[in-house]
């Protein structure tokens, strides 16, 4: 069973929020770029939330003040150096203030309807598995739930009847454009890509790129580490993977096509010659605005498509020889088990290497095919396991950059 | 309340066609292009739809045939001097043969739980309320119904509880991305526009326009009087009446916009920012299959849309001052009554007049648009006020372009 068609099965379970009856929601990551949106949009139509409770890693003045402002029940910080800052800042206000993992854990796993999993890398996991475990409507905004542990996410989802709302804006797309149609009834799923900062450049050029030059995307407004993700396209490999274990549909089944614009955010084709497709401005609380809706529409004041000012949108094969990373996400994908787990615990740390300018551009989807040839396969059905894992090849990739790209491979290809 | 909310609640009271349990179906307009690519799916999954009824106008030989094939329970041509033909062709065939008026209604008003109102012109509108009035699901195929008889038919389709599917590219685009949306979520509907072979053409060079000049579309493959609507793109105009009428939104709501590949066959615009369009490759049987297969998906070999072959897609503002007929529309629109009815007829006439040379390109909408101008307002809620406004129209505007061109107007402006 796949989370989509179980979210579809689900709307006729769920009400969208009303003044009548406010939404309870829980913000995970609440002072990330996740968060803030989405609470920004909250702002806009507070009669329709309640919050229960706003977490964050650290910056525990952010988090008091949002607290402060959306009257939430609980505030936590994971870092619990960061628990005195907050319980000062919270004084008087009326909202609980905790830290720590287990703070965390709890904040995720009180009765709010709707929780927004905002937190970005594996620290996101434990978290948002708690909220799927109760049963609860998650906004799934981090990639890591779905790629580093898919079987377990989706099977304590089935489990429980949670129902998982992609926020990526690809997969945001493709849900919306499923709507009620049935799985049985898609021919394809047709995932965009900007191409990224070096989308026409020479594999020459691509070799002495600099973290500089990698970070700086052409559409959306992103951290360095998914700004290098979308250079190298390991950013849509690893929403192939994210794909596939959201709508259940065979590997071969899902298409990358570049479309520099991004206005086009993906696209679904059904067996009858129909293609639906959801179309944007690149702003990040369009996603975030549909999940809040859900099974609705929430109107907002999010930034408004004009196509005739866009006038052009272009659509272009991606190239596997200058973007190894597609084809090394499908292989991952296909060996399943700890491959993906260990594919993007290897890709953090190459990432990070690379803007550290330990390695080369190139280097970082070498490393990360390096680290999945060294390690074995696995069954990854529990939080321990992924943990492990993910672990091991972070070790793995750490050894490789550090004693640099790996040996024998520094020419071109 | 409108056809496509009423779509949306009627859609799961429907079961989409299976084996166990086939589909009846009738096709009013068996011979014609939208007829013959019915029948071309349905002959791809004959399984899952059993025919109840063919019409035709006149053509005899090639209604039979059909009927055989498909083995139809009954055959009708609408004009009584064929009769014989068919009868004859028929003979042996356990295919029931009738002709005339009283025949068309009676094979529209037979329980098939599905029609396709596929007859070309005034003529199909009978026949439609027909198969209307006794609550079917009614594929709509031709614009006069609801160009001309809008609150007719959306009353009847009322009363009776009947579902209107549209098959025009355009509203089946846009009855697909509402999926499930209420419409109150919705913000716009965009209609998208060829532009019609003149879509790059100066004001002098379109009044010098001829008839083989006008009927090149570009991307469509369709009868000259609908081609030549697509140079005028009155075509266009009636669609945003159509829209107005199935979707139940204000005429401000509805915009247009100028798009030469025909790829994105329109778009609805919600209250969230979200865009949501239907794509497909330029080809009829994709609506059509989407009518047969609602409210599920039929598995066709209709030809798929090749993004990456097409490569680009262009999007551009209409010009009101060469393509006047979409601001006239919209002013019948407003106006409300008999004037629709009277825009469409009075265009009929036009058109035939350019298609004989006895008007200039440029003189079709200043036709229109007297026509409009001479006669007076009245609602048309009964076939026979429908019927009479029609025939009114055509008078005049026989009159206006047997005279020439509408006099004092011959110059550009």
């Amino acid at each position: 069973m796949s989370a989509a068609s179980d979210a579809a099965a689900a709307a006729g379970r769920y009400r969208p929020p009303s003044a009548d009856r406010p939404r309870t929601i829980t913000v995970l990551g609440a002072t990330g770029s996740i968060g803030r949106n989405t609470l920004a949009l909250v702002a806009e139509r507070p009669e329709l939330y309640r919050v229960e409770a706003l977490t964050a890693q650290r910056n525990a003045a952010a988090l008091a003040a949002l607290a402060r402002t959306h009257r939430a029940r609980l505030a936590v910080v994971a870092d619990p150096a960061a628990y005195r800052e907050l319980a000062e800042a919270l004084a008087g206000s009326g909202v609980e203030a905790a830290a720590g993992e287990a703070a965390l854990l709890e904040a995720a796993a009180r009765p709010a309807e709707w929780v927004m999993a905002g937190i970005v890398g594996m620290a996101g996991l434990a978290p948002t598995l708690a909220a799927l475990e109760r049963g609860a409507v998650v906004a799934i905004a981090n990639k890591e739930p779905l790629v580093s542990a898919g079987p377990l996410v989706l099977e304590t989802a089935r489990r429980s009847g949670a129902v998982l709302l992609p926020v990526d804006s690809e997969h945001n797309a493709i849900f919306q454009a499923l709507a009620d149609n049935p799985i049985a009834a898609v021919e394809r799923l047709v995932l965009t890509a900007s191409g990224g900062p070096f989308r026409t450049w020479s594999l020459e050029r691509m070799a002495a790129a600099t973290p500089e030059q990698a970070v700086a995307h052409p559409n959306w407004s992103m951290g360095a580490k998914i700004s290098v993700d979308s250079a190298t396209m390991m950013n849509k490999g690893l929403e192939i993977i994210e794909a596939q274990r959201l709508f259940g549909v065979a590997d071969e089944t899902i298409e990358v096509v570049v479309h520099p614009q991004s206005i086009v955010h993906s696209l679904v084709a059904f067996t009858d010659g129909s293609f639906l497709a959801q179309l944007g401005a690149p702003d990040m609380r369009i996603p975030i605005a549909h999940a809040l809706g859900w099974p609705g529409r929430l109107a907002t004041g999010a930034p408004r498509l004009d196509l005739v000012a866009v006038g052009r949108l272009d659509f272009e094969p991606p190239d596997p020889a200058r973007f190894p990373a597609l084809e090394l996400a499908r292989r991952a994908l296909r060996r399943g088990g700890a491959a993906p787990t260990i594919l993007n615990a290897a890709n953090e740390v190459a990432v990070a290497a690379f803007l550290a300018r330990r390695i080369g551009f190139l280097d970082i989807v070498r490393t990360v095919e390096s680290v999945l040839e060294s390690l074995p396969d696995a069954p990854v059905g529990s939080l321990e396991a992924v943990t492990a894992f993910d672990r091991e090849a972070r070790r793995v990739a750490h050894a490789l950059v550090e004693g640099g790209p790996p040996a024998g491979r520094r020419k071109e290809r």
